[in-house]
Protein backbone atom coordinates (compact mmCIF):
# COMPACT_ATOMS: atom_id res chain seq x y z
CA UNK A 1 0.00 0.00 0.00
CA UNK A 2 2.20 2.90 1.30
CA UNK A 3 5.19 3.18 3.32
CA UNK A 4 4.77 7.21 4.95
CA UNK A 5 7.78 8.67 6.44
CA UNK A 6 7.42 11.08 8.88
CA UNK A 7 9.19 13.96 10.55
CA UNK A 8 8.11 14.53 13.82
CA UNK A 9 9.98 17.64 14.39
CA UNK A 10 12.15 18.30 17.44
CA UNK A 11 9.79 18.92 20.33
CA UNK A 12 6.39 17.46 21.72
CA UNK A 13 3.85 15.28 20.28
CA UNK A 14 1.96 18.09 19.07
CA UNK A 15 5.06 19.11 16.45
CA UNK A 16 3.67 16.57 14.04
CA UNK A 17 1.99 18.27 11.44
CA UNK A 18 -1.81 17.81 10.90
CA UNK A 19 -0.98 15.54 7.31
CA UNK A 20 1.15 13.66 9.52
CA UNK A 21 -0.57 12.67 12.33
CA UNK A 22 -3.41 11.71 9.70
CA UNK A 23 -1.48 9.30 7.60
CA UNK A 24 -0.01 7.63 11.61
CA UNK A 25 -4.33 7.44 12.17
CA UNK A 26 -4.48 5.09 9.46
CA UNK A 27 -1.88 3.10 9.61
CA UNK A 28 -1.51 -0.51 10.65
CA UNK A 29 1.74 -0.55 11.45
CA UNK A 30 4.08 2.44 13.13
CA UNK A 31 7.81 2.22 13.76
CA UNK A 32 9.73 5.01 15.62
CA UNK A 33 13.44 5.64 14.86
CA UNK A 34 14.80 6.16 17.95
CA UNK A 35 18.46 6.39 17.58
CA UNK A 36 19.77 9.27 15.57
CA UNK A 37 17.92 11.65 17.79
CA UNK A 38 15.31 12.42 20.65
CA UNK A 39 12.01 14.05 21.03
CA UNK A 40 11.32 16.06 24.56
CA UNK A 41 8.23 13.23 25.08
CA UNK A 42 9.06 9.37 25.21
CA UNK A 43 7.33 6.91 23.19
CA UNK A 44 4.41 6.12 25.77
CA UNK A 45 3.22 9.71 25.57
CA UNK A 46 3.04 9.70 21.53
CA UNK A 47 1.04 6.30 21.77
CA UNK A 48 -1.25 7.61 23.92
CA UNK A 49 -1.73 10.57 21.62
CA UNK A 50 -2.10 8.11 18.80
CA UNK A 51 -4.19 5.72 20.28
CA UNK A 52 -1.67 3.10 19.04
CA UNK A 53 1.06 0.90 19.23
CA UNK A 54 4.05 1.96 18.26
CA UNK A 55 7.65 -0.35 17.39
CA UNK A 56 10.80 1.01 18.37
CA UNK A 57 12.83 0.61 15.45
CA UNK A 58 17.10 1.03 16.72
CA UNK A 59 19.84 0.62 14.22
CA UNK A 60 19.59 -2.73 13.47
CA UNK A 61 16.33 -2.84 12.56
CA UNK A 62 16.31 -0.07 10.26
CA UNK A 63 19.70 -1.49 8.68
CA UNK A 64 18.97 -5.04 8.88
CA UNK A 65 15.26 -5.30 8.96
CA UNK A 66 14.49 -2.90 6.33
CA UNK A 67 13.00 -5.65 3.94
CA UNK A 68 10.95 -6.63 5.99
CA UNK A 69 9.35 -3.18 6.95
CA UNK A 70 8.87 -2.70 3.14
CA UNK A 71 7.19 -5.88 2.61
CA UNK A 72 5.04 -5.06 5.24
CA UNK A 73 4.12 -1.79 3.18
CA UNK A 74 3.17 -3.67 0.47
CA UNK A 75 0.29 -5.03 1.62
CA UNK A 76 -0.63 -2.28 4.60
CA UNK A 77 -0.24 1.02 5.59
CA UNK A 78 3.04 1.73 7.39
CA UNK A 79 4.31 4.68 8.92
CA UNK A 80 7.90 5.04 10.08
CA UNK A 81 8.53 8.10 12.12
CA UNK A 82 11.47 10.42 12.60
CA UNK A 83 12.26 12.77 15.48
CA UNK A 84 13.31 16.23 13.10
CA UNK A 85 13.04 15.68 9.13
CA UNK A 86 12.92 12.43 7.14
CA UNK A 87 16.19 12.90 5.93
CA UNK A 88 18.31 14.61 8.00
CA UNK A 89 20.28 10.85 8.71
CA UNK A 90 21.83 8.99 5.92
CA UNK A 91 19.70 5.75 7.07
CA UNK A 92 16.39 7.24 5.97
CA UNK A 93 17.79 8.29 2.40
CA UNK A 94 18.65 4.81 2.30
CA UNK A 95 15.50 3.50 3.53
CA UNK A 96 13.54 5.70 0.38
CA UNK A 97 15.61 4.69 -2.43
CA UNK A 98 15.16 0.79 -1.15
CA UNK A 99 11.58 1.22 -1.24
CA UNK A 100 12.06 2.67 -4.58
CA UNK A 101 13.70 -0.21 -5.70
CA UNK A 102 11.09 -2.38 -4.32
CA UNK A 103 8.42 -0.24 -6.43
CA UNK A 104 6.99 0.38 -2.49
CA UNK A 105 4.76 3.77 -2.42
CA UNK A 106 6.64 6.05 -0.53
CA UNK A 107 5.33 9.35 1.00
CA UNK A 108 7.53 11.76 2.94
CA UNK A 109 6.80 14.07 5.05
CA UNK A 110 8.79 16.89 6.66
CA UNK A 111 8.64 18.81 9.25
CA UNK A 112 11.63 20.88 11.39
CA UNK A 113 14.70 19.65 12.09
CA UNK A 114 17.92 21.01 13.66
CA UNK A 115 19.00 21.86 10.73
CA UNK A 116 16.73 24.52 9.85
CA UNK A 117 15.69 24.97 13.22
CA UNK A 118 18.87 26.39 14.88
CA UNK A 119 17.87 29.88 12.87
CA UNK A 120 16.52 30.47 16.45
CA UNK A 121 19.78 31.30 17.64
CA UNK A 122 19.85 34.27 15.77
CA UNK A 123 22.23 33.31 12.62
CA UNK A 124 21.03 33.89 9.40
CA UNK A 125 20.86 30.01 8.04
CA UNK A 126 22.92 31.68 4.62
CA UNK A 127 25.82 32.21 6.74
CA UNK A 128 26.43 28.67 8.10
CA UNK A 129 28.65 26.34 5.72
CA UNK A 130 29.15 22.72 6.20
CA UNK A 131 27.84 21.45 9.54
CA UNK A 132 29.88 19.01 11.36
CA UNK A 133 29.54 15.91 13.68
CA UNK A 134 31.23 15.83 17.00
CA UNK A 135 31.85 12.09 18.04
CA UNK A 136 32.36 11.02 21.64
CA UNK A 137 35.87 10.91 21.91
CA UNK A 138 37.91 7.52 24.24
CA UNK A 139 41.26 8.04 25.50
CA UNK A 140 42.69 5.81 22.32
CA UNK A 141 40.67 7.10 19.33
CA UNK A 142 40.26 10.64 18.83
CA UNK A 143 39.01 11.16 15.29
CA UNK A 144 39.51 15.43 14.56
CA UNK A 145 38.16 15.55 10.97
CA UNK A 146 35.70 18.02 12.52
CA UNK A 147 38.65 20.15 13.14
CA UNK A 148 39.47 20.69 9.13
CA UNK A 149 35.82 21.28 8.13
CA UNK A 150 35.40 24.27 10.92
CA UNK A 151 38.69 25.93 9.68
CA UNK A 152 37.10 25.53 5.75
CA UNK A 153 33.96 28.01 7.02
CA UNK A 154 35.98 29.89 9.10
CA UNK A 155 38.30 30.78 5.97
CA UNK A 156 35.38 31.98 4.20
CA UNK A 157 33.29 33.99 7.36
CA UNK A 158 30.88 31.28 7.99
CA UNK A 159 29.53 29.89 10.96
CA UNK A 160 29.58 26.20 11.72
CA UNK A 161 26.48 24.11 13.11
CA UNK A 162 27.84 21.36 15.53
CA UNK A 163 25.87 17.92 16.04
CA UNK A 164 26.87 16.24 19.79
CA UNK A 165 27.04 12.75 19.29
CA UNK A 166 24.72 9.94 20.91
CA UNK A 167 25.09 6.51 21.69
CA UNK A 168 21.72 4.73 22.26
CA UNK A 169 22.08 0.94 22.30
CA UNK A 170 26.15 0.97 23.22
CA UNK A 171 27.29 -2.53 24.34
CA UNK A 172 30.42 -2.34 26.29
CA UNK A 173 33.47 -4.45 24.43
CA UNK A 174 32.89 -7.20 26.91
CA UNK A 175 28.96 -7.47 26.71
CA UNK A 176 30.05 -7.54 22.64
CA UNK A 177 32.53 -10.13 22.89
CA UNK A 178 30.66 -12.55 25.00
CA UNK A 179 27.15 -11.69 22.62
CA UNK A 180 25.50 -10.49 25.51
CA UNK A 181 22.43 -8.19 24.19
CA UNK A 182 22.89 -6.23 27.48
CA UNK A 183 23.34 -2.77 26.45
CA UNK A 184 25.29 0.67 28.37
CA UNK A 185 22.70 3.64 29.23
CA UNK A 186 22.17 5.96 26.32
CA UNK A 187 24.96 8.55 26.55
CA UNK A 188 24.04 12.30 24.59
CA UNK A 189 27.37 14.62 24.52
CA UNK A 190 26.71 17.90 26.51
CA UNK A 191 27.81 21.49 25.25
CA UNK A 192 30.70 20.90 27.61
CA UNK A 193 31.77 17.83 26.65
CA UNK A 194 32.00 19.36 22.76
CA UNK A 195 34.04 22.38 24.41
CA UNK A 196 36.28 20.23 26.05
CA UNK A 197 36.78 18.12 22.56
CA UNK A 198 37.55 21.51 20.29
CA UNK A 199 39.90 22.59 23.31
CA UNK A 200 41.72 19.84 22.76
CA UNK A 201 41.49 19.73 19.08
CA UNK A 202 43.32 23.67 18.78
CA UNK A 203 46.10 22.72 21.23
CA UNK A 204 47.15 19.83 19.25
CA UNK A 205 46.58 21.99 15.62
CA UNK A 206 47.23 25.53 16.70
CA UNK A 207 45.06 26.79 13.54
CA UNK A 208 43.31 29.53 16.33
CA UNK A 209 40.18 28.02 15.02
CA UNK A 210 38.50 27.27 18.90
CA UNK A 211 40.65 29.79 21.02
CA UNK A 212 39.52 30.72 24.40
CA UNK A 213 37.48 33.57 22.70
CA UNK A 214 36.05 32.14 19.80
CA UNK A 215 32.84 33.40 19.67
CA UNK A 216 30.34 30.83 20.08
CA UNK A 217 26.26 29.71 20.91
CA UNK A 218 25.39 26.77 22.82
CA UNK A 219 21.85 25.11 22.17
CA UNK A 220 19.63 22.92 24.22
CA UNK A 221 16.37 21.32 23.37
CA UNK A 222 15.43 23.77 20.23
CA UNK A 223 11.87 23.88 19.86
CA UNK A 224 11.09 22.85 22.79
CA UNK A 225 9.30 24.75 25.76
CA UNK A 226 12.36 24.45 27.56
CA UNK A 227 14.59 25.44 25.12
CA UNK A 228 18.26 27.19 25.97
CA UNK A 229 20.17 29.45 24.21
CA UNK A 230 23.55 31.06 25.23
CA UNK A 231 26.23 33.05 23.72
CA UNK A 232 29.83 33.89 24.83
CA UNK A 233 33.06 32.65 24.22
CA UNK A 234 34.29 29.21 24.27
CA UNK A 235 35.88 29.77 27.74
CA UNK A 236 32.74 31.48 29.12
CA UNK A 237 30.74 28.23 27.99
CA UNK A 238 32.54 25.94 29.32
CA UNK A 239 30.94 25.60 32.30
CA UNK A 240 27.41 26.73 31.36
CA UNK A 241 24.60 24.18 32.92
CA UNK A 242 22.36 23.24 29.41
CA UNK A 243 20.35 20.80 31.20
CA UNK A 244 18.66 18.09 29.82
CA UNK A 245 19.79 16.82 26.30
CA UNK A 246 19.93 17.34 23.30
CA UNK A 247 22.90 19.80 22.50
CA UNK A 248 24.07 21.41 19.30
CA UNK A 249 26.88 24.46 19.22
CA UNK A 250 27.84 26.55 16.91
CA UNK A 251 31.05 28.62 16.43
CA UNK A 252 30.50 31.71 14.76
CA UNK A 253 31.84 33.18 11.34
CA UNK A 254 32.07 36.94 10.92
CA UNK A 255 29.18 38.24 12.28
CA UNK A 256 26.52 40.63 10.70
CA UNK A 257 24.81 43.48 12.84
CA UNK A 258 21.14 41.92 12.92
CA UNK A 259 23.36 38.54 14.26
CA UNK A 260 25.25 40.55 17.08
CA UNK A 261 22.19 42.23 18.28
CA UNK A 262 20.27 38.94 18.31
CA UNK A 263 22.74 37.03 20.02
CA UNK A 264 23.06 39.66 22.04
CA UNK A 265 20.21 38.96 24.12
CA UNK A 266 21.52 35.31 24.73
CA UNK A 267 24.80 36.57 25.91
CA UNK A 268 26.32 34.40 28.72
CA UNK A 269 25.63 35.75 32.16
CA UNK A 270 28.83 35.69 34.33
CA UNK A 271 28.79 35.57 37.88
CA UNK B 1 -0.62 38.80 25.39
CA UNK B 2 1.26 36.77 22.70
CA UNK B 3 2.29 36.36 19.48
CA UNK B 4 3.04 33.32 17.96
CA UNK B 5 5.31 33.15 14.99
CA UNK B 6 4.02 30.02 13.09
CA UNK B 7 5.92 27.95 10.46
CA UNK B 8 3.25 26.80 8.12
CA UNK B 9 5.69 23.73 6.42
CA UNK B 10 5.56 24.06 2.52
CA UNK B 11 2.57 22.12 1.34
CA UNK B 12 -1.15 22.99 1.78
CA UNK B 13 -3.15 23.82 4.99
CA UNK B 14 -2.51 20.56 6.78
CA UNK B 15 1.22 20.94 6.69
CA UNK B 16 0.67 23.40 9.78
CA UNK B 17 1.73 21.29 13.16
CA UNK B 18 -0.90 20.27 15.29
CA UNK B 19 0.17 23.09 17.69
CA UNK B 20 1.15 25.75 15.28
CA UNK B 21 -3.00 24.90 14.39
CA UNK B 22 -4.11 25.19 18.02
CA UNK B 23 -2.33 28.57 18.46
CA UNK B 24 -3.95 29.79 15.17
CA UNK B 25 -7.54 28.62 16.77
CA UNK B 26 -7.13 30.70 19.83
CA UNK B 27 -5.76 34.05 17.76
CA UNK B 28 -7.87 36.87 17.64
CA UNK B 29 -5.96 38.20 14.87
CA UNK B 30 -3.94 36.52 12.18
CA UNK B 31 -1.26 37.90 9.57
CA UNK B 32 0.18 35.88 6.37
CA UNK B 33 3.78 37.11 5.32
CA UNK B 34 3.53 36.57 1.89
CA UNK B 35 6.61 37.67 0.13
CA UNK B 36 9.28 35.90 0.66
CA UNK B 37 7.72 32.16 0.01
CA UNK B 38 4.66 30.71 -1.19
CA UNK B 39 2.64 27.99 -0.08
CA UNK B 40 0.85 25.12 -2.66
CA UNK B 41 -2.42 26.45 -1.38
CA UNK B 42 -3.66 30.34 -1.43
CA UNK B 43 -5.21 32.58 1.17
CA UNK B 44 -8.70 31.58 0.90
CA UNK B 45 -7.57 27.90 1.60
CA UNK B 46 -6.45 28.82 4.72
CA UNK B 47 -8.79 30.73 5.64
CA UNK B 48 -11.58 27.90 4.77
CA UNK B 49 -9.05 25.81 7.10
CA UNK B 50 -8.88 28.09 10.23
CA UNK B 51 -12.19 29.57 10.12
CA UNK B 52 -10.92 32.58 10.50
CA UNK B 53 -9.88 35.61 8.48
CA UNK B 54 -6.28 36.22 7.64
CA UNK B 55 -4.31 39.93 7.08
CA UNK B 56 -1.87 39.52 4.48
CA UNK B 57 1.34 41.35 5.47
CA UNK B 58 3.32 42.33 2.50
CA UNK B 59 6.91 43.56 2.89
CA UNK B 60 5.65 47.08 3.60
CA UNK B 61 3.14 45.76 6.29
CA UNK B 62 6.12 43.48 8.47
CA UNK B 63 8.75 46.25 8.14
CA UNK B 64 6.70 49.64 8.51
CA UNK B 65 3.38 48.50 10.32
CA UNK B 66 5.81 45.73 13.07
CA UNK B 67 5.34 48.04 15.79
CA UNK B 68 1.33 47.77 15.48
CA UNK B 69 1.62 44.29 15.22
CA UNK B 70 3.53 44.10 18.71
CA UNK B 71 1.26 46.49 20.22
CA UNK B 72 -1.85 44.30 18.95
CA UNK B 73 -0.15 41.24 20.51
CA UNK B 74 0.47 43.16 23.76
CA UNK B 75 -2.89 43.19 24.54
CA UNK B 76 -4.50 40.00 22.19
CA UNK B 77 -3.27 37.03 20.81
CA UNK B 78 -1.67 37.50 17.77
CA UNK B 79 -0.43 34.74 14.88
CA UNK B 80 2.11 35.47 12.36
CA UNK B 81 2.26 32.91 9.66
CA UNK B 82 4.92 32.25 7.95
CA UNK B 83 5.91 29.90 5.12
CA UNK B 84 8.11 27.64 5.62
CA UNK B 85 10.28 28.23 8.91
CA UNK B 86 9.87 31.29 10.91
CA UNK B 87 14.10 31.56 10.60
CA UNK B 88 14.53 31.28 7.36
CA UNK B 89 13.87 35.41 6.39
CA UNK B 90 15.96 38.14 7.69
CA UNK B 91 12.49 39.84 8.81
CA UNK B 92 11.61 37.59 10.61
CA UNK B 93 14.28 37.66 13.17
CA UNK B 94 14.23 41.21 13.24
CA UNK B 95 10.69 40.78 14.48
CA UNK B 96 11.71 39.01 16.96
CA UNK B 97 14.28 41.13 18.14
CA UNK B 98 12.06 43.91 18.23
CA UNK B 99 9.20 42.17 20.24
CA UNK B 100 12.06 40.93 22.69
CA UNK B 101 12.83 44.56 22.99
CA UNK B 102 9.18 45.72 23.46
CA UNK B 103 8.63 42.85 26.31
CA UNK B 104 6.09 40.87 24.07
CA UNK B 105 5.96 37.44 24.92
CA UNK B 106 6.78 35.41 21.25
CA UNK B 107 6.65 31.61 20.70
CA UNK B 108 8.09 30.11 17.68
CA UNK B 109 6.60 26.78 16.22
CA UNK B 110 8.59 25.41 14.00
CA UNK B 111 8.23 23.52 10.72
CA UNK B 112 9.68 22.15 7.53
CA UNK B 113 12.00 25.09 4.75
CA UNK B 114 13.15 24.55 1.65
CA UNK B 115 16.64 24.65 3.86
CA UNK B 116 16.24 21.07 5.01
CA UNK B 117 13.39 19.73 2.86
CA UNK B 118 16.02 19.78 0.46
CA UNK B 119 17.60 16.86 1.74
CA UNK B 120 14.42 15.05 -0.45
CA UNK B 121 16.69 15.60 -3.45
CA UNK B 122 19.06 12.61 -1.57
CA UNK B 123 22.32 14.96 -0.81
CA UNK B 124 23.32 14.77 2.39
CA UNK B 125 22.33 18.11 4.30
CA UNK B 126 25.87 18.15 6.04
CA UNK B 127 27.39 18.02 2.51
CA UNK B 128 25.97 21.57 1.75
CA UNK B 129 28.14 24.81 2.21
CA UNK B 130 26.64 28.39 2.17
CA UNK B 131 23.59 28.75 0.72
CA UNK B 132 23.00 31.14 -1.85
CA UNK B 133 20.14 33.77 -3.60
CA UNK B 134 20.32 34.00 -7.46
CA UNK B 135 18.32 37.56 -8.16
CA UNK B 136 16.58 38.42 -11.04
CA UNK B 137 19.04 40.09 -13.25
CA UNK B 138 18.31 43.19 -15.49
CA UNK B 139 19.71 44.46 -18.41
CA UNK B 140 21.98 46.74 -17.02
CA UNK B 141 22.07 44.99 -13.34
CA UNK B 142 23.86 42.15 -12.68
CA UNK B 143 25.06 41.15 -9.49
CA UNK B 144 26.87 37.77 -9.49
CA UNK B 145 28.17 37.28 -6.04
CA UNK B 146 26.35 33.87 -6.02
CA UNK B 147 29.15 32.61 -8.37
CA UNK B 148 32.24 33.26 -5.65
CA UNK B 149 29.99 31.73 -3.05
CA UNK B 150 29.46 28.33 -5.25
CA UNK B 151 33.02 28.99 -6.11
CA UNK B 152 33.68 28.77 -2.60
CA UNK B 153 31.73 25.65 -1.64
CA UNK B 154 32.84 23.85 -4.58
CA UNK B 155 36.25 24.19 -3.73
CA UNK B 156 36.28 22.12 -0.91
CA UNK B 157 34.16 19.86 -2.23
CA UNK B 158 30.26 20.78 -1.22
CA UNK B 159 26.92 21.19 -2.67
CA UNK B 160 25.47 24.27 -2.96
CA UNK B 161 21.39 25.42 -2.83
CA UNK B 162 20.62 28.29 -5.04
CA UNK B 163 17.18 29.84 -3.59
CA UNK B 164 15.53 31.49 -6.48
CA UNK B 165 14.45 35.19 -6.64
CA UNK B 166 11.07 36.07 -5.99
CA UNK B 167 9.29 39.21 -6.78
CA UNK B 168 6.24 40.29 -5.50
CA UNK B 169 4.26 43.63 -5.11
CA UNK B 170 7.03 45.16 -7.65
CA UNK B 171 6.00 48.60 -9.12
CA UNK B 172 7.15 49.27 -12.43
CA UNK B 173 9.56 52.62 -12.51
CA UNK B 174 6.37 54.95 -14.26
CA UNK B 175 4.11 54.06 -10.90
CA UNK B 176 6.70 54.12 -8.92
CA UNK B 177 7.69 57.57 -9.92
CA UNK B 178 4.13 59.00 -10.01
CA UNK B 179 3.59 57.05 -6.38
CA UNK B 180 0.46 55.74 -7.82
CA UNK B 181 0.34 51.73 -6.08
CA UNK B 182 0.22 49.81 -9.17
CA UNK B 183 1.90 46.76 -9.06
CA UNK B 184 3.19 44.29 -11.26
CA UNK B 185 2.16 40.41 -11.53
CA UNK B 186 4.58 38.53 -8.93
CA UNK B 187 7.40 36.53 -10.57
CA UNK B 188 8.83 33.60 -9.55
CA UNK B 189 12.35 33.16 -11.13
CA UNK B 190 12.49 29.09 -13.09
CA UNK B 191 15.05 26.81 -13.02
CA UNK B 192 16.01 27.61 -16.79
CA UNK B 193 15.54 31.25 -15.72
CA UNK B 194 18.34 30.64 -13.44
CA UNK B 195 20.98 27.94 -15.35
CA UNK B 196 20.71 31.08 -18.17
CA UNK B 197 22.09 33.45 -15.44
CA UNK B 198 24.72 30.84 -14.32
CA UNK B 199 25.93 30.33 -17.76
CA UNK B 200 26.29 33.71 -18.83
CA UNK B 201 28.30 34.46 -15.38
CA UNK B 202 30.70 31.19 -16.37
CA UNK B 203 30.99 32.95 -19.47
CA UNK B 204 32.20 35.89 -17.70
CA UNK B 205 33.98 34.20 -14.98
CA UNK B 206 35.84 31.40 -16.68
CA UNK B 207 36.15 30.32 -13.17
CA UNK B 208 34.54 26.13 -14.77
CA UNK B 209 32.17 26.57 -12.01
CA UNK B 210 28.86 25.97 -13.69
CA UNK B 211 29.83 24.67 -17.27
CA UNK B 212 27.62 22.52 -19.29
CA UNK B 213 28.62 19.46 -17.95
CA UNK B 214 28.53 20.20 -14.38
CA UNK B 215 26.27 18.09 -12.60
CA UNK B 216 22.77 19.72 -10.76
CA UNK B 217 19.40 19.02 -9.62
CA UNK B 218 16.47 21.17 -10.54
CA UNK B 219 13.90 20.79 -7.87
CA UNK B 220 9.79 22.57 -8.05
CA UNK B 221 7.02 22.45 -5.20
CA UNK B 222 9.36 20.42 -2.69
CA UNK B 223 7.00 19.28 -0.06
CA UNK B 224 4.21 19.89 -2.38
CA UNK B 225 2.13 16.34 -3.71
CA UNK B 226 3.30 17.47 -7.24
CA UNK B 227 7.02 18.02 -6.04
CA UNK B 228 9.31 17.54 -9.38
CA UNK B 229 13.27 16.60 -9.01
CA UNK B 230 15.34 16.37 -11.84
CA UNK B 231 18.97 15.81 -11.97
CA UNK B 232 21.10 16.35 -15.02
CA UNK B 233 23.97 18.66 -16.16
CA UNK B 234 23.84 22.04 -16.47
CA UNK B 235 22.95 21.73 -20.54
CA UNK B 236 20.39 18.82 -20.22
CA UNK B 237 18.78 20.79 -17.16
CA UNK B 238 17.83 24.11 -19.55
CA UNK B 239 14.78 23.28 -21.20
CA UNK B 240 12.84 21.16 -18.66
CA UNK B 241 10.15 22.46 -17.42
CA UNK B 242 9.74 22.19 -14.15
CA UNK B 243 5.71 24.04 -13.70
CA UNK B 244 4.35 25.56 -11.41
CA UNK B 245 6.47 27.94 -8.47
CA UNK B 246 8.83 27.61 -6.52
CA UNK B 247 11.64 26.29 -7.77
CA UNK B 248 15.08 25.60 -6.81
CA UNK B 249 18.43 24.73 -7.91
CA UNK B 250 21.59 22.71 -6.14
CA UNK B 251 24.55 22.64 -7.50
CA UNK B 252 26.59 19.37 -6.73
CA UNK B 253 29.50 19.16 -5.66
CA UNK B 254 31.38 16.26 -4.87
CA UNK B 255 29.18 13.23 -5.12
CA UNK B 256 29.07 10.09 -2.34
CA UNK B 257 28.09 6.71 -3.81
CA UNK B 258 24.89 6.71 -1.98
CA UNK B 259 24.12 10.55 -3.65
CA UNK B 260 24.89 9.04 -6.93
CA UNK B 261 23.08 6.22 -6.59
CA UNK B 262 19.52 8.72 -5.08
CA UNK B 263 19.78 11.20 -8.06
CA UNK B 264 20.44 8.94 -10.81
CA UNK B 265 16.70 7.65 -10.54
CA UNK B 266 15.63 11.12 -10.74
CA UNK B 267 18.01 11.49 -14.06
CA UNK B 268 16.42 13.84 -16.77
CA UNK B 269 15.26 11.56 -19.73
CA UNK B 270 16.44 12.92 -22.90
CA UNK B 271 14.34 12.29 -26.02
Amino acid sequence: MVLYIIGLGLGSEKDITVKGLEAVKKSDKIYLEAYTSILGVNKAALEEYYGHEILEADRDTVEQEADAILEAAQTSVVSFLVVGDPFGATTHTDLVLRARQKGVKVEVIHNASIMNAIGAAGLQLYNYGQTVSIPFWTDSWKPDSFYDKIAQNKAIGLHTLCLLDIKVKEQSVENLCRGRKIYEPPRFMTVNQCIEQLAESEEERKGGICTPDTMCVGVARIGQADQVIVSGTLSELADVDFGAPLHSFIICGNMHELELDYIQHYRVKLS
